[in-house]
């Protein structure tokens, strides 16, 4: 019998029916959204508290088995593949609202709750949660993966809205990070290591998160402009400008096609856009509007459309999260690699101007859609599943456009996390610095059994 | 020949006249601004470069020598004292700031730039660097203490404002954390890993620091109320209102008094303030303010008194700024013992009453003053130096308020650091995550040569 069945064998006598060997389970936790290579772990667990956590901790510490944490398996480069085997940890029964604190702005959930979930149990207290990446992503997830979305410009990303979390360890010790006081000088930053760890460091087992007020007024826009670059740059000076942007998104002329494919309805000019979105008072948000449309018409915009109303508002941003299935929308059946790469906004022009080109030479189609206030975009470079010829090309050309920004000072990942499929660029990245990963990995999971062969090599 | 002495002999030979052992050089790297015990180094080292410090870092690694990073010697718990001898490393040498990027609001800076230096020389940009401690702090020290002050509360503290660090590990490695590129998920968070490190697990060579436009208006504000409550019920509204306050800051009745004394010109009546500040455009700026008097008025504000014209507001600022020489003047010849917590903005009344309590029970005389917008808040309780049953009380206060704090979901410090001073409180408000944080630092610093002593039992 092998250690990974030891340690599912005294799984079974803890869980009884919470944990699965079914294969349609198996299968369902050997993938991503993206296109990494599947692999089914051993078992599947649902746990229901930090306690029972720790436990299976404990038995899989004991038995040398991997332990792999699970949100809904919508991370894009391989997170949640047990690439050794070992237990997939499915949060998905984690999934309570324990406390909402009005009067300090942060709620304490449950790592399985998912951003649409949170933002309904909010909704009668004029509170909001801002961190919205494409995917209807688990809290616990978008804390592994550190993601953020199309509000970070304005709110942050997961980094700035995780205030404290609880945390099993690689031994089975439960601690709390951080407290639900804003600030802190009190010794090393154990949130911000666990943030972005990707499972690799321990398993978030509760998470206090930070909230915004609903603002007074909201007003979202769209426009279009005769060239990517006369867009970008109208971003540039509005950040420079210090307009507290909320949203500012850029969708280019091959994004717009897939998106008038996908959501017809919205029947927009297959030209490079911007969504917009700007919050504040009834006076605020007014200002905002009439500086940014003096920005964007000395950069030749055309087609400058608002929508006010909440559904409009709604269906515009839903057409803009579905912004992976347009670009898809464009090549019946096919599959897409998608990039991730954020660069200082002043080289963002640059490196888009780089991207484009790398794409005409690649003969690939790749849309372009970037939270590019953040100077963060992302190509979905479209490939024939069936042709291993495409998949190479495409490979190719992800690493030309990661090279580029890290020429331009930048990262190979503004959201999306490492996993396995950017581990091969953390040389060049962090240089002796993914050293120093590995030395941390190494004591706090000296056995590598948390989501090993991720982020760093253990 | 100890191998403190071997190190200081080797280093000779690297610095030359850059390595001092004069008496008042090493007294002066003894001792910090508040009331930690002295104790000297055995030699101070002036290093000129990233390279230089790893040099020396090499040094007395081969023979065991503590290293302790010194910026000005602001700090207030210990943290340049170096309490096992070895080096003190003067980071006043490396204080040019080496480039400001206007279009990317940011700046690389040496450790030793100070705060009102580098806005000195962001002066022609109409950009400023918001963190504001007490102190004219070095930027190394502000980052090493995750340090804060009155512009946190909108804009962040260091842990917001540090994108990027050249960090010297206690091998003499160099590595690069984070980048320009405004977010990423590359991997573990070695920058906020290094930001209140206190130089425990290697020496911060170089920083990539955020700055902000400046507003196009400022509108600076004081206003006085009944009692503590009432300024304080005012912020707690204030804050869950939305209102992007820039600063927000309390001064109790003793306070006052002591600010009287010192600043006469300022004349402000001898009751619990809020000192304010507002940053926009002029029309939100008019909001900003309405809406606020509109919530002081409903706690019975009084004399509220503006100040629109630079030299008002900095006449107030800096009159802020010395709040820890104007309680002690209302002493002559004290010292003073300081507070720090930071707690929930819904716990902060409660705190500071039950804080109120603990001072009149002990018989001291203890101002109050407090980032209260973050929820911080300092007591600086005044002690005779020469009657140790008074540092006794001092110390006994203290504990009580920190409690409390931690009673309350807070922290023991919102600003201040670790240091030595604080040590004794970590289990109580870490539980099992103090010992996550001594394995980092063994794993990071085996020798133990980095500042040992602090923040954790290594």
């Amino acid at each position: 019998m092998t250690s990974h069945q030891q340690a599912v064998d005294a799984l079974r006598d803890l869980l009884g029916d919470r944990l699965s060997t079914g294969p349609s389970i198996l299968d369902l936790h050997g993938r991503d959204a993206a296109y990494s290579t599947p692999r089914a772990p051993d078992a599947v667990a649902f746990p229901d508290s930090t306690e029972e956590v720790s436990e299976i901790v404990r038995i899989c510490a004991r038995h040398g088995c991997p332990v792999v944490p699970f949100g809904i398996g919508s991370s894009l480069e391989g997170h949640v593949i047990p690439v050794q085997g070992g237990i997939s940890l499915d949060m998905s029964r984690m999934n309570r609202v324990l406390k909402v604190n009005e009067r300090d702005l942060d709620a304490v959930v449950q790592p399985g709750v998912t951003r649409t979930q949170l933002n309904r149990e909010l909704r009668a207290t004029g509170l909001m949660f801002t961190v919205d990446p494409g995917a209807d992503a688990t809290l616990g997830g978008m804390a592994s993966t550190r993601a953020s979305g199309t509000n970070a410009v304005r709110y942050g990303t997961m980094r700035e809205n995780v205030l404290a979390l609880t945390v099993v360890l690689p031994d089975g010790r439960i601690i709390r990070t951080g407290s639900r006081a804003r600030k802190s000088s009190a010794g090393y930053d154990l949130t911000h290591l666990f943030v972005g760890a990707e499972g690799t460091l321990g398993i978030i087992t509760e998470l206090t998160v930070r909230l915004f007020g609903v603002p007074e007024r909201i007003h979202a826009a769209t426009c279009a402009f005769e060239d990517v670059e006369s867009a970008v740059d109208t971003v540039i000076l509005a950040i420079q400008s210090g307009l507290p942007m909320a949203r500012i998104e850029l969708l280019d002329d091959f994004q717009m096609k897939g998106m008038n494919l996908l959501s017809p309805e919205l029947d927009l000019p297959e030209k490079p856009h911007l969504f917009l979105e700007f919050h504040g008072t009834e006076a605020g948000v007014g200002e905002q509007v009439e500086t940014f449309r003096d920005i964007a018409e000395a950069h030749g915009v055309s087609d400058f459309r608002t929508a006010t109303r909440t559904e409009d508002r709604n269906r515009l941003w839903e057409a803009r999260h579905n912004a992976y299935f347009a670009a898809k929308a464009l090549m019946p059946g096919c599959s897409a690699v998608l990039t991730d790469c954020c660069v200082p906004i002043s080289a963002l022009a640059e490196c888009i101007a780089r991207a484009k080109s790398e794409i005409a030479s690649s003969g690939l189609i790749a849309p372009i859609v970037g939270h590019v206030g953040d100077g963060n975009f992302h190509l979905s470079i479209l490939i024939d599943p069936e042709n291993p010829d495409d998949f190479a090309r495409a490979k190719d050309l992800a690493t030309r456009i990661n090279a580029a920004a890290l020429d331009l000072g930048g990262t190979v990942t503004g959201e999306h996390g490492v996993g396995t499929g950017k581990m091969r660029y953390m040389r060049a990245e962090h240089g002796e610095g993914w050293d120093l990963m590995a030395q941390i990995k190494r004591a706090i999971d000296p056995a590598n059994i948390m989501n090993p062969g991720k982020i760093v090599e253990a």
